[in-house]
């Protein structure tokens, strides 16, 4: 339609194709690991701010260790049901694993309200209950992702299979990367203040496509 | 605890309100409008992205009508259920509105495939005929904002309440949000590439905390 300018028309199945090619063609000549390269991509198609390709952070085969997880059919615990909508359960289920967020049960509120602690932070003892090998994805909570470091720590927790970190703000949220860049445990850290939900469930998806061999970058 | 290093230990109902005032502190004496500061800093609060300081735009009084519909019971369609999980609907609720999503709709799908246009598109066509006043949260697809641009021009649809047009990405993106300044309708954008299902919550949950008092900044 004329009116619309300088719109062009892109058939649906496209436009995820060419956004990509053209984040490929921005990043330009800039050494990506390629092993990492899709979760950067992805990250930066979610979010269209390129520093993703600066701060994200990768433990080594930290990409291929989590998409093995994720293949052998591991599930997802999200601290957030943002990061819970935005991961695509459908390819996940395929590989035999599914998304698991404790926020909304109201014995962990009780409890966060009694321990005056987040009922993020209390989500995860619940998580560190579950007798099975787990990916955490929080994209949200730094209370989380410290008490992950404290629960793997002090061994009341197996290491999990992968720990994507990539909550976002100004109140122990860098520190909370760094603690968990320390512990030596497989992970992926969007190191300094950004992140998000949308972050997390970019990484996670991007690991279930490279795990279910989708053609999709 | 000590090897918890430089963490501090920040009470949940403080982690908030002290980010707030970072980000106040961060922002220093830059102008933005008193109106829609609540706006701008939510968004920044959910990004840690100081770019929406320059990028947001508001029409004349987009803050003060979007928070009216609101207060007045109007609902919310998204495009996303990951911004549908991030809209805070305990305080929509309270004030009378819902989360409207159309985008796991089967007709919607089907309807999406045999037109071969994006299901976002059709879910807009399914709002238009929803016969309420509406404001519109769209922070993924700029092909939902195109057709709210289609209908509003086309008489199809009445202006919305509020525009609230933040999708992010690569292709028609920018023009998408270009389309809708230019329509004349209530509208809060994030210029250029940026944005997001995230940020379309944040924006929709501050206009919540503005209409119905809640403390929160």
């Amino acid at each position: 339609m004329s009116e619309l300018g300088n719109l062009e028309f892109v058939r649906p199945a496209e436009i995820e194709r060419r956004s990509f090619q053209i984040i490929s063609d921005e990043l330009g000549d800039r050494a990506l690991n390629p092993e990492d390269a899709p979760v950067i991509k992805r990250v930066i198609h979610t979010t269209a701010d390129f520093d993703y390709a600066d701060t994200l952070y990768f433990s080594p085969h930290a990409t291929e260790r989590g998409a093995e997880a994720l293949r052998a059919g591991c599930s997802v615990v999200t601290d957030t049901t943002m990061a819970m909508a935005g991961i695509n359960k459908r390819v996940l289920g395929r590989l035999g694993g599914s998304v698991i967020n404790f926020i909304a049960d109201p014995d962990v509120a009780r409890e966060a309200r009694e321990r005056g602690v987040t009922r993020s932070a209390v989500a995860m003892d619940h998580a560190a209950r579950l007798d099975q090998p787990l990916v955490f994805a929080i994209g949200n909570a730094p209370t989380a992702l410290v008490r992950i470091y404290e629960l793997v720590s002090a061994g009341l927790m197996p290491a999990p299979r992968l720990v994507i970190g990539v909550p976002v703000g100004f109140v122990n949220v860098v520190e909370s990367k760094e603690l968990v860049r320390g512990l030596g445990v497989d992970c992926i850290l969007a190191m300094g203040r950004k992140g998000g939900s949308n972050v997390a469930a970019a990484i996670v998806n991007a690991l279930l496509y490279l795990a279910s061999n989708d053609a999709r970058e």
